[in-house]
């Protein structure tokens, strides 16, 4: 860590930005980095700067978690009974204060920083002298600390304090209070871990990551030997609880010697973003290999097609192999959110397109699926099929999704580019402006304009432009046939390379133009023959985005588990489709309906026949996935199956 | 109640032995009924009383389900720290107590009635004053009773308090104590209810079949208006717990406006038991409607080929119409328990074969499957699917299924027959005697002999016979597609009747024979088209077994996710194949093999093609659904892949 730890501060980088290079193929942008500004993305930035975190903090009060920590502080008179459970509420208070730091660079709105103010003063008189800040062991526990390792959450609190903290200390513009506040926790469990925690394991990860970026952003490297430590002491199977073993924790076996992701899904990912970061200021071998091997894993029959993650809904778990049900799905939106913030340091270590494919997979359709249109509304699962209806929420007693959606949007622009020595590479399409020092070249600043994810154009206009060439590379999405593009108007002929980027080298000038192009197709997707839960079913993608159907658009069927594809059915575009107020460019899938549901025996005996001639063609509408839910509770299935496989239902008796 | 208020005590009855007879189409066979003697129910009363008994004794001592009763009593000191959860542990002691009463009807054991003795006196020493009884209550909450409807289980525990009592007035051939620590009990509960507790909800039903019996047991008919009581109140919403909503109680809709089965699967079946109980003696037909309503429902379409029923771990429940998933199916051995429970009194009540069409797959497939061929070990899950190898365990820490096997197994002749004024039904087929009083025309003794389930052949032979005419009524299962008979070695030409029962009514002798076979066929089953998780696939039945094939007969595979099955492939019968020690009729299963797993994005866009060339014929060895897990730790799977709708799995990127 030597060489960088004058960057102290780190003013302006995002929440991942590497203290040692070496180990690193790309650098995050910053600082200054991307901003969005239009388009899809930047809709739902001012979605979240205007609606939905100040929903955020309207229900942080009135659900009881800063009253938790108004009890902590002695502001408020009560007692274990007044604590609102569940025990890490305080998590959800720091997810806030990040998003609300993150959300300066879109401008200070007073408001939120009055919030932030006000909460951090709070922190402050809540915690303890020697350091240590939790409002449920305080208040309920009688201030019995770190007792329940399995299921106490304190350091999984104490993390997001410290990437709260990360996030003022990178946007405050003056000294964080609550980098103080959060600096001396980190300092009592630098101290504490070592010693009277020698043996302590935590069940929920997550202060991994946030002790490495509270050690970058600090300049505090000695952080980060405390972080490989909590990897190092995972796998000796000391934590258990009730039913769940110690694999539910990532406890069974050595971080290390782990190839399979397994057990809480979110804890799992928050657990290899940690080890991630890591190995990047490490560069333990062992750590990246295991990851690496992880990844494969999840991306080969542990992983829905949205990018969710988490088969089981007892134990929010992954699943065996090919175990991927669409109606239990658990998908739960954290999962995802831990999923992108693991892909993109994933990304920064191998330079490969593969993680940011993944991202932009898990961005449109796992992730965006749990925010509401509307901004204040939220799913906690999401599911790939709703066989009865089901509809959003405006929050959830277990909050941890809300607030984490909200630092993500609020973050995005962090997660759209890097640069390395010989240029800058765009993984994502957002409509903004992109400013990145290339190292030993010099500053490129560009606009980026897209219809993306509807339109398949992505316009770069250069801005300002370092002296000598630089190379400007763009992803190839992995599900683009083709790509085109034109420099200031020229078409030009070479392709993207094996690494599935666009690179084009020059010497840039300020009014240089390059637009390139991913024709959007409607795509029919088939699962794996080893997925059981979605065998002889077909999907539709079209751009980075899954469809869904949804009971809304199929009236009169019996909810949706009668309706059909016949093999080969072509979908049209309906563009500017209309869904609650946002407009979409919906499918028009020619499908079938049945007859719906018969009462009897549901298992026949006998040859199977093909009952296609009891179906009745239907047009179906196909609606983008991170939409559904937003016209009402409703029924709603991304896979559909097809009707050429269709069996007889038997009317026998059993 | 009136006309049999007499019957008090009724000698040799089963576990239920309606004390109104107006709303029965049949009556139980008792008292006497059926003794099973050998074959294949007959080995497993021998397991049951030699091995299985006394291992559950065994537990109760040393997971401490007898010390916390002790510690209730005072006869061992100690406090809430020393109380073994579940707080429902003494239903396990109960439930021990009540197969052991049953099995004395082929005998008395000197250990099993010494600890019966012991227990009954460790009862009476823990037994409150004024009757209550619940060790939890009395040991960790210091006597605060009822406080906790939706998860304290204290009628729960009271209910099977009463079973036991029933079983033992019925088989102790002389005065019970255990009844009159029940009775004390009971008239607590009695009088309570309407009172103190008049808004209360026992969060579990069991209680009212177990009030309806022990009123039947002890001639006491205003237990009857209890447990119509208890059902009356359920349906307004004022269960719930944490995410278990009012549904997972049964408490949702008013009983007898529900038509659809839901919630946790044990206590909505033993729910509809003591309804269709209550209905049977009060005639209130809304109980009636609403339970054939629930029986449709569960029957078409939230039911798993193997008679088990709940679709989910977290809440153990009922899932939607077609959530069926094999892999994640929880099927709890007492749900399966409790649907046998529930469909004999259906089929008292209605006399239609379909209930005990019913009895016979759940008792063969998804109960059976419960109990280690070795007697000693359990399942408590009974998947269709597993992914991973899964293997028995000796004990539960919730361990309400393995005594609860042991009670269905001892008392398992009162279910095989029935009789009406006309003669006797047998409705399953077991070696062993059958004595039955034809009211109006005498009593009939038949012997019968049978090698089912692996052969089709019944044989009742006559050794006693009333002077006049009776009619012998056997079921036709659901499943033959034939069936011959022949009496005294004469071909039968009559076939079975519309109501699926072959009658031969004629003035019988002792020594008549009536020969009755089901030829056994292997049956290739499909699903219906809707149950998503097992599109696509078949399963083999032959008889009344359903069986799966093991991975520990499919070696070399990776695992069971790439086994196929082509379109029409027909199975040759392998006789007396060794499962364990057990004889069993395996199926030799002309299947392939895919390659196995490949790490790649499962996810294909492109016309899916078929891939058959890849795969390696193989011959696939299935066993019956209910011997599987007894050779070591195995995957498994019930439903297999038909290969013509494999679809091609991609390397994709994704």
């Amino acid at each position: 860590m030597t060489q960088t730890s004058a960057r102290t501060g780190y003013a302006g980088a995002g929440p991942v930005a590497p203290a040692t290079f070496e180990r690193l193929a790309l650098r995050p942008a910053g600082p200054g980095g991307v901003r969005i500004d239009g388009g899809f993305w930047g809709h739902y930035q001012v979605l979240n700067r205007h609606t939905t975190i100040p929903h955020g903090i309207r229900m942080l009060e009135e659900t009881g978690s800063l009253h938790n920590l108004r009890l902590a502080a002695g502001i408020s008179a009560g007692s274990a009974a007044d604590y609102s459970m569940p025990l890490f509420r305080d998590s959800d208070v720091y997810k806030m204060l990040e998003a609300i730091a993150w959300e300066r660079a879109r401008g200070r709105d007073e408001a939120s920083e009055r919030f932030f103010a006000d909460t951090v003063e709070l922190l402050r008189q809540a915690q303890q002298p020697d350091g240590y800040l939790n409002s449920y062991v305080e208040v309920v526990e009688h201030g019995r600390r770190f007792a329940n390792p399995a299921m106490g959450h304190e350091l999984y609190c104490a993390g997001h304090l410290l990437q709260a903290a990360v996030a003022d200390v990178r946007t405050a513009g003056n000294h964080s209070a609550l980098a103080d506040i959060a600096g001396r926790y980190a300092d009592l469990i630098a101290q504490q871990l070592p010693g009277s925690l020698a043996g302590y394991v935590p069940g929920h990860p997550e202060i991994e990551s946030a002790l490495a970026e509270f050690a970058r952003a600090t300049g505090r490297p000695e952080l980060i030997t405390t972080a490989a430590d909590l990897i190092a002491r995972r796998g000796r199977a000391t934590l258990n609880w009730h039913s769940f073993g110690p694999a539910y924790f990532q406890d069974d076996v050595p971080f290390e010697q782990a190839d399979a992701i397994r057990g809480h899904a979110v804890r799992a990912l928050y657990l290899l973003a940690g080890a991630t970061d890591v190995y990047t200021e490490t560069g333990r071998p062992g750590l990246l290999r295991a990851a690496l091997a992880q990844w494969d894993d999840m991306v080969s029959g542990k992983i829905y097609l949205t990018g969710g993650v988490g088969s089981r809904h007892k134990d929010e778990a992954f699943g065996d192999p090919f175990e991927l049900p669409p109606d239990r799905a658990y998908c739960e939106t954290c999962a995802a959110i831990a999923s992108i913030m693991w892909n993109w340091r994933m990304l920064l270590v191998t330079g490969e397109a593969r993680f940011a494919d993944l991202i932009e997979r898990t961005l449109y359709n796992g992730f965006l699926s749990g925010l509401g249109l509307d901004g204040a509304t939220f799913f906690y699962v999401n599911a790939l099929q709703a066989r009865t209806p089901v509809g959003r929420r405006p929050w959830y007693q277990c909050a941890c999704c809300p607030p984490n959606i909200m630092r993500l949007l609020a973050s995005l622009g962090h997660y759209v580019a890097t640069c390395t020595g010989a240029g800058v590479q765009i993984h994502q399409f957002v409509g903004g402006r992109l400013g990145a020092d290339v190292p030993g070249t010099g500053r490129l600043e560009l606009e980026m304009t897209t219809g993306y994810p509807y339109e398949g154009v992505l316009r770069l206009r250069v801005l300002g432009a370092p002296g000598g060439h630089a190379e400007l590379a763009v992803r190839v999405p992995a599900w683009a046939a083709t790509v085109g593009a034109a420099l200031n108007g020229r078409r030009l002929t070479s392709g993207p390379g094996d690494d599935h980027y666009l690179r084009v080298r020059r010497a840039w000038a300020a009014g240089d133009e390059l637009d390139v192009e991913f024709p959007l197709h409607i795509r029919t997707i088939h699962p794996d023959p080893r997925i059981d839960a979605v065998r002889s079913c077909a999907a539709f993608e079209r751009g980075p985005l899954v469809y869904c159907v949804e009971g809304v658009d199929v009236p009169g069927a019996d909810g949706l588990a009668d309706i059909w594809l016949p093999r080969g059915a072509e979908p049209a575009e309906r563009p500017g489709m209309d869904v609650a107020g946002e407009r979409v460019t919906a499918l028009s899938v020619p499908g079938q309906v049945g007859a719906g549901r018969v009462h009897a025996w549901p298992y026949r005996h006998g040859a199977p026949r093909p009952s296609d001639g009891q179906l009745a063609a239907r047009e179906l509408t196909a609606v983008p996935y991170y939409a559904r839910a937003n016209r009402g509770d409703t029924e709603m299935r991304v896979w559909i199956p097809v009707s050429e496989d269709r069996q007889a239902s038997g009317a026998a008796r059993r």
